[in-house]
């Protein structure tokens, strides 16, 4: 563990994250209160993710919001690690992205990288990782994209396209560079020691500027291919970063695909989400009702709670009841659950019908090779 | 210099090769006389680049002619790194790879590396090394190769066919493999350190074992891929090594597609052959006429008679000839190059007219993407 106590890379998250420090020790800017209302004033709405700090820093959005007010456009572009089943916490960075393509009526590219999750699990094979890749590309679809603005890059389909970009990438970086980023060693595999370069490949992929939403473990590839993109001539990619979706054992990690007990997956029953919250959901209440009444939970250490901020419950005012409540000791541990329960299941029976339908859709989404 | 006062790798050729101490230090097979009369009473012919040590190592022919013998095929794999123009030097294993095709009747891919010389030259875009690809195929087709049993690989035209067989072989294969093997270091580009798991994948393209000649510098790519092969589940490539092609300016060092004046490219007018070869190829032979008419030359230096000996002389008793009428000062240098012209201008002219035929036949030899 790093002097921080806290560990992120975009393969190994680990202790509990200080934001402030990591925008420090990573180099990226805060959004500011100003940043917030040119985005509120350029789209006419305050999304709640941006209020709420769950997007928390940026590297050159100003740049592309210039940009953007002289009439150049900028493309969207993010992605998934298929390891396997899409759970909840991936779907934030989605859904904000949706947002943010709508309202800027920009095209987007969504990246599923089977070759790295080959690479970096010892367990999966090529054709395991390219299945997720598939099962989580519904997922996406389910959310609602606009097939003729929006396509799927799954690598090794689309590697016909992205190499030859890549590869002008891969040039200009070296091993020290990946050693410096991502503490590779001489043990690392060369797949994984390529890799990056296949990250970087859908920033150039279009001859304009590209805005990237994602969680902020993966910024370290980004770094890279912002020293690399004026060396072959492109534009800095622009990011912004949402924070790690907590696990809902708790706090100290972020929610992972391959962890079945701490992750609500998107194909879960209500039954499912029902039992993995009471059983598992960390939680920020006392250790009986009694006390709970007299001396109040804490939802800022409650996954509950935490996921009702990030994701399941936009309205401020609901919001904020739940936390006054949970505080002052009025609304119990079982009942906020409950609260979330609700919200989840809600949220899953909508998206699992969209999920089905989507699988009639995929071809219209994926990426063709030239 | 290593304490061998040579070098030879895949990027880098250096000093009088000591072929016996290569053999041991790479680890390979010298061709025995068991395994000469093996192949000529298999092919029934005695190829004089066999018989006269062009191609002198090899590893696991006998494991080959085992499993042939026994009705078990094999197919054919070489390739060339297409950092230039075609010359007469690179022509050796693919004709002696033709050979074997016929006598064997196997399939043959050839693999055209343009990824790989435009991560290693700094001065070669990929549009270059790509046009040089297609100008180098047409060289190859020209030798008369069957379209039907012989496929070429473009690295980056058929990656969509490569990547996912690389990936297999570059999860088994660490930095510090690449470091013991190529002498890689920590400023080596990821291209660079990706690619030796692309020059492999063709070993796998067939379900087949896989034999591969080639000059004796690209050995410590298939010493890796050989590492690789049983831990997913494949047979160990089996190589037969041709010695390096001297430069025109002589011993200590191959042939290079780079250097111009030191190089007889296929392209070549009979006008430039004797230029080149008047000027540049570095002889054996005493100062002046008298000295050599007394002492003789000498013709183990001589690079002319290296090329008669190598590639343009096919006939034992005719070499022979030549050797001794220099050794004993009756053939002068200018006599000796005089006899080397002639053989390449000859072939060149019919050599040049196939090349320009081949123009219209390259898109029955590219490999398609499934």
């Amino acid at each position: 563990m790093s002097a921080d106590d806290f560990i992120v890379t975009p393969w190994h998250v680990e202790g509990e994250i200080d934001y402030d420090k990591l925008i420090k020790k990573f180099g990226t800017e805060k959004i500011s209160s100003e940043l917030q209302s040119r985005l509120k004033k350029i789209t006419g709405e305050d999304h709640f993710m941006l209020r709420r700090g769950i997007f928390f820093s940026h590297r050159d959005m100003n740049r592309i919001l210039d940009d953007y007010e002289k009439g150049k456009k900028f493309f969207l572009y993010t992605g998934r690690g298929p390891s396997g089943h899409t759970h909840i916490g991936h779907l934030v960075p989605w859904i904000f992205a949706k947002w943010l393509q709508e309202k800027f009526d920009v095209k987007m590219y969504f990246q599923l990288t089977d070759d790295e999750k080959f690479y970096s699990k010892s367990g999966l094979s090529l054709e395991d990782t390219k299945k997720y890749a598939y099962e989580n590309a519904l997922d996406f679809i389910a959310l609602g994209f606009d097939p003729k603005k929006t396509k799927i890059i799954i690598n090794t389909r689309n590697i016909q396209t992205l190499y030859p970009i890549a590869a002008q990438v891969a040039k200009k970086i070296n091993f020290s560079n990946t050693k410096a980023t991502f503490g590779f060693t001489n043990e690392t595999n060369l797949g994984m020691i390529f890799y990056t370069s296949l990250q970087s490949a859908p920033c150039f992929i279009e001859d304009e500027s590209v805005l990237i939403p994602l969680g902020v473990d993966q910024d370290p590839h980004f770094r890279l291919t912002r020293d690399v993109a004026p060396k072959i001539g492109k534009q800095k990619p622009a990011l912004i970063h949402n924070i790690m979706i907590p696990a809902l054992e708790g706090p100290g990690g972020k929610m992972s695909a391959s962890d079945e007990s701490g992750t609500i997956y998107t194909t879960d029953t209500p039954n499912m989400v029902k039992k993995k919250i009471n059983k598992y959901a960390f939680s920020g209440g006392q250790p009986d009702i009694e006390k709970h009444r007299k001396l109040g939970g804490n939802p800022d250490i409650d996954v509950s709670y935490q996921y009702l901020r990030i994701f399941f419950e936009p309205e401020d005012k609901k919001l904020k009841e739940i936390y006054d409540d949970y505080k002052s000791g009025k609304l119990l541990s079982g009942e906020l659950k409950a609260i979330l329960i609700e919200k989840i299941n809600k949220f899953l029976e909508v998206h699992q019908k969209k999920r089905e339908e989507a699988k009639n859709r995929i071809e219209e989404f994926l990426l063709e090779n030239k």
